[in-house]
Formats: C-alpha cells, structure tokens, sequence
C-alpha cells in the first residue's frame, strides 16, 4: 500500500479507502489508485481468497488483428491441446478476443484486478509488443508464444520457424530458384520478421531476391496478391505463402493465369494441412505442430504456476513435406 | 438444505457439513451431497459473494468429436461475435474443449458448483443430448444453437437449415438430378439430422434417391467417401458435402479421377467460404452466418440474464450461391 502510495502521490488512508470502495475519494483519484495498484500486482482480497482454493484459469486475449490465431483453424487445435494439460488441475481456458494489442492489455489489467485468471498466455507476438511488457511490468505470471528473446524474461514457448524457413530457402535455392516472392501476414507480427530474415539470409547467400508482400493473410488477399505478383514485369518462379488456405487461392489464381504448378510456378505453404495434401497437386508445405504447441504451451503455465517463471521450451520444426506443387526453376 | 438433505437421505447438519468443506463427513457422503446440492442450484456462498458483482462469464464447452465447432474456422467468426456482444457487460468466455456430451456435463456440474459462469452456451446439439437434459434439470441458464423444438424450453437461437437444405434439394431436382449423395458429420448431431430430412423430402417428392454417408466430417474422410461414391455401380450425379474444406476436397478427387465438375459431377458445399469462390470452378455453396449467429446468441445470453429463460431468435439462412460447380445433369 505504502508502494501505491506513493506513486500515486496519495496518502495510505487514500489507497486504502479506494482499494476497499469506501467513499471520500474523487472517481478520478480511485481511478488511478486501482490503475497504479494493479500495476504493482495487487487484487481484492475478497475475490482472491475464494479464488484461491476454487475456481482457476488460464488467460488467453487473441486480437482479432489479420493473421492472428482468432482466423485460423489450426488455433483450435493449439487451445485444445492447452486445455487438455491445463485441465489436469481444473483450469479452464478464459477467452477473450479484442481489436489490438492495446485492448488486450486493458482486458489482463482488468481481469487480474478482478483475480480472474492465474497465468496469461500470449499469442501472435508483435516485434514491439505492448503485452509482453505490460505483463512483465504487472508482475502477471504468463506464458508466451514466442522466442525467449522477446518474452523479456517471462516464460516461453517456441517453435524454431527460423530454421524452418532456412529449410525452404535452402530446397527452393536448391531448385534452381532466385526469385522467391513471400506472401505473409502482417510484418507487425514477429515471426513475420523470423520467416523473412530466414528466407532473406539463404537468397542474399546465392545472389537471389525475396519479393515481400504482406497480406491480411485472407485467401482473399493471398489471391489478389498472386495475381498481381504473377502479372508482374519480373514475376517470381516461386510463392511461400503463410498459410495452407493462402496456398491453395495461389494454387487456384496460378491455373486461372494458364501457369501450370509446378513447371511455371512452384508454392509453397508455410502451414500443412489436408488441403496441401489434397489439391493438385498437392502443395508441399511446412508442417505447424499445433497440437504439440499448445501441450507445450500447457506444460508452461503448469511450471509458472509451479514457481518457474522463465521455464522455456522450444519445439522443433519439422522439414519440408515435399509435394507436388515444387519443381526445379524452368526459365 | 432440508431438500438436499432429503434427497440425500442424510440430516441436514451432514448437508451444512459436506457443503462447508468440514471434516467428519466420508468422502463419498460428501460426494454425493455436493451432486445432489448442485442438482438443486446450490453454490458455494463464498464464491457467490464475490462473484456477484465481479467477475462475469459465459460458459462455452465444445466437444471434441468429429464435425463439431472444434474443428471448423467458422467457430471463431462465431466465438468472436458472441463474445463481441457479452463484453458491454464486462463477461469473458469460459471455453473447454471435453471428449463428450456427458464430459461436457460433468463440466457444466463443477463449473456450476464453483459458480464459475452465468449462463451456459451449447452448440452442436445431438439429436438425444444430455446437456439440454441436464441444465434443465440444474435449472442453469443457458442458450443453445439449436431450434426450440429441442431445447427443452431453454433460449434458442437457430439457423433455419431445414430451409435451406430444402433450397437445395429444390435446386438440383430442378437442374434434373435425382441422384443426389450427401456426404455429413455425424448422423447423431440434430443439425445433421435436419438437413438430411430436407433432401429426402424433396427427392421423394420426384422419385428421386438420397445416398447419405456420414463421416468424421475431415477433408481426409470426404476425399475418401466421395472416391467410393463415384466409382460405384451407380454413382450420384450431385454430391453435397457438409463443408467448404469438404467439398473442396470432393473437388480434387474428382478431379483425378478424371471427372469433368460440373459436367460428369455436381458439388455443393453446406458451408461458404473464400475456399469455395476460390476453387476452380468455383463452389456452388450455402451462406453459413457464423458472425450473425454469434451476434444473435450473445443476444440471447443478455436475454437470460435479464430473465427471459425461453428466449427465441431464428436466425434466416440465405439462398444457395451458385457457382460454376453445379450444372444440369447429364446422363
């Protein structure tokens, strides 16, 4: 209290008068005290005691930003596997989807006042990510998708997307080809930024060139995209598409255009799925292990909750599942 | 208490006991007083106490079987919106995923106890369902998307696909088929049930036949239902598939066997989406409003709350989007 105190530049009589909804303080001054008490971690006694022993959570905001978890059907398998390891010791998932990253961080600052979860998960993590330091500054206990570089300490689930994208560029380069065009979703995302470096590193190595657009990862904009990629002065002998549905729009947009995939096009999907494995042809893809994601991911908040705040865990990506859709470059 | 304590057969001192967490009950006296509590609507006080004016949620358990909304994109057009409405009263949604029907019961059971939610949404309704049977019995509030003929006088919201798969049906009969294979998920979901009842009314009425195959309802299982149903003695001349990813696949493997869509085959998907305009040729397709049915149930969970227990919304299913994968028949 005495902390609350005096950052909010009141006397302790006023924190607690506020922190206890007792009258005599302005909604401004009860505002702020809240505001900075949540800050340092503090929640109503009340909720807390009956909380402690009952009812327990884990957090998860998905914004509904392009891209994100709340569009793709491979988020339901990763929440799922979640729930299963967390469930072990009744915890239930609270879910939450808002419009930024922003507004996911007035929900955590909101429902830990209110003792509503135990451990936040993050998703989709931003490069500049207001959550990963609000949580860290609120002392929450959570748990982030994400490389351990941009969880500034908290604990940290990854899949190595890095050396996975290493990989296609490799095999791609190793075809033969220079002129890989990438179509992803936000460049705001991180691991928008890892796939690109990846991809950037192998071309700059054979003197090739990545083509980058980004899309609201829609299939929608993935066709629009390949069209006008296709269409170009110089257009590119391959597409790395971010996701399954994206590919098979560009596998649809490429026979539209007459290009036969894959000897005047080769794609590539950066998710797999039964819709590679189905098209034709098939379209060859990186695998995304959603499911052992999200039991990784339930491991996590177990070992926060069990004192380990920083626990770590890195899942491996596994290689190109080569399919139909890839050929050597032809011209 | 004196209810519990007769239906338990017990005193009500043993109820006081077991329900106050005190010792000198046996474990199993205490079981069965807190299920026989929590059939009467008993909640813990202290939990009550403070969640009464704190912490608010709708409950959502999804089961994991085949074709449920815990496989399918959609699910999260209709959690969001859900959600989107529910946040103006500062409710989150409380999601587990569970094996069953019954699992889900046991959930809604403990939650309830625990005083975990307000109000109780259920999807994907079986024809026979515990979890309508068992919230009405624990007079729990709750919303089911399902129509009220089986919600046992719970609010309904639904989406008239009686309706629509009768527009449907209409449709192929009038471009001359009558034979007509539906391939679904699960013959034990209502929904599945409807659709079926429609497609059979309208081809009896022209003497035309109804195969059905039900499937797990995965673009793996269509592929491979739809390669049986067209290498039989008699193949349909329509194939109408639950899904866009279903009949996506459908597509495909028409396509390898050297079928010409829509001239040797006609596809339909029961569900629409950017797969199905995509595809080439593009996919025939129902509208599925998943965001407006979200709207509408987060409209119906406000309706509870505010004491309207039997609200009802049906939610109107738009005419079929014809597209380039459906034609009149031709042999």
């Amino acid at each position: 209290m005495s902390d609350v105190a005096r950052a909010a530049g009141v006397s302790i009589a006023v924190v607690s008068y506020a922190l206890n909804g007792r009258p005599g303080v302005s909604a401004a001054t009860r505002e702020r005290v809240l505001r900075i008490a949540d800050e340092f971690g503090w929640r109503p006694n009340a909720a807390a005691s009956s909380l402690r022993t009952g009812p327990r959570a884990a957090g998860l905001v998905l914004t509904r930003e392009a891209g994100t978890g709340a569009h793709s059907t491979s988020f339901l398998d990763f929440a799922s596997a979640v729930q299963e390891v967390v469930a072990e010791r009744g915890f239930a998932l609270l879910l939450q989807i808002v419009d930024s990253a922003e507004a996911a961080v007035a929900t955590y600052r909101k429902w830990w006042a209110e003792r509503r979860f135990d451990v936040m998960i993050v998703t989709d993590v931003l490069t500049q990510d207001p959550r990963v330091d609000a949580l860290r500054r609120m002392r929450v206990p959570a748990a982030v998708l994400a490389s351990p570089d941009v969880c500034q300490g908290l604990a940290s689930v990854w899949l190595n997307e890095d050396e996975a994208y290493s990989r296609v560029g490799t095999y791609l380069v190793e075809l033969g080809h220079r002129e890989v065009a990438a179509v992803t979703a936000s460049r705001a995302l991180h691991r928008t930024r890892l796939r690109l470096e990846a991809l950037t590193r192998v071309l700059d190595a054979v003197g090739g060139r990545l083509i980058h657009e980004a899309t609201n990862a829609t299939a929608e904009e993935a066709a629009a995209t390949t069209r006008r990629l296709l269409t170009a002065p110089i257009p590119p002998s391959v597409i790395v598409l971010d996701s399954d549905q994206m590919a098979v729009a560009a596998l649809n947009v490429a026979r539209r255009l007459g290009l036969q995939v894959p000897w005047d096009l080769s794609i590539v999907a950066g998710s797999d799925s039964a819709l590679c494995r189905l098209a034709t042809p098939s379209i060859t893809a990186l695998p995304l292990p959603s499911r052992e994601l999200g039991t990784a991911m339930g491991r996590a908040v177990l070992a926060v909750l069990d004192g380990q705040p920083e626990y770590s865990w890195v899942e491996l990506a596994g290689g190109v599942a080569v399919r139909g859709s890839t050929a050597p470059r032809s011209r």
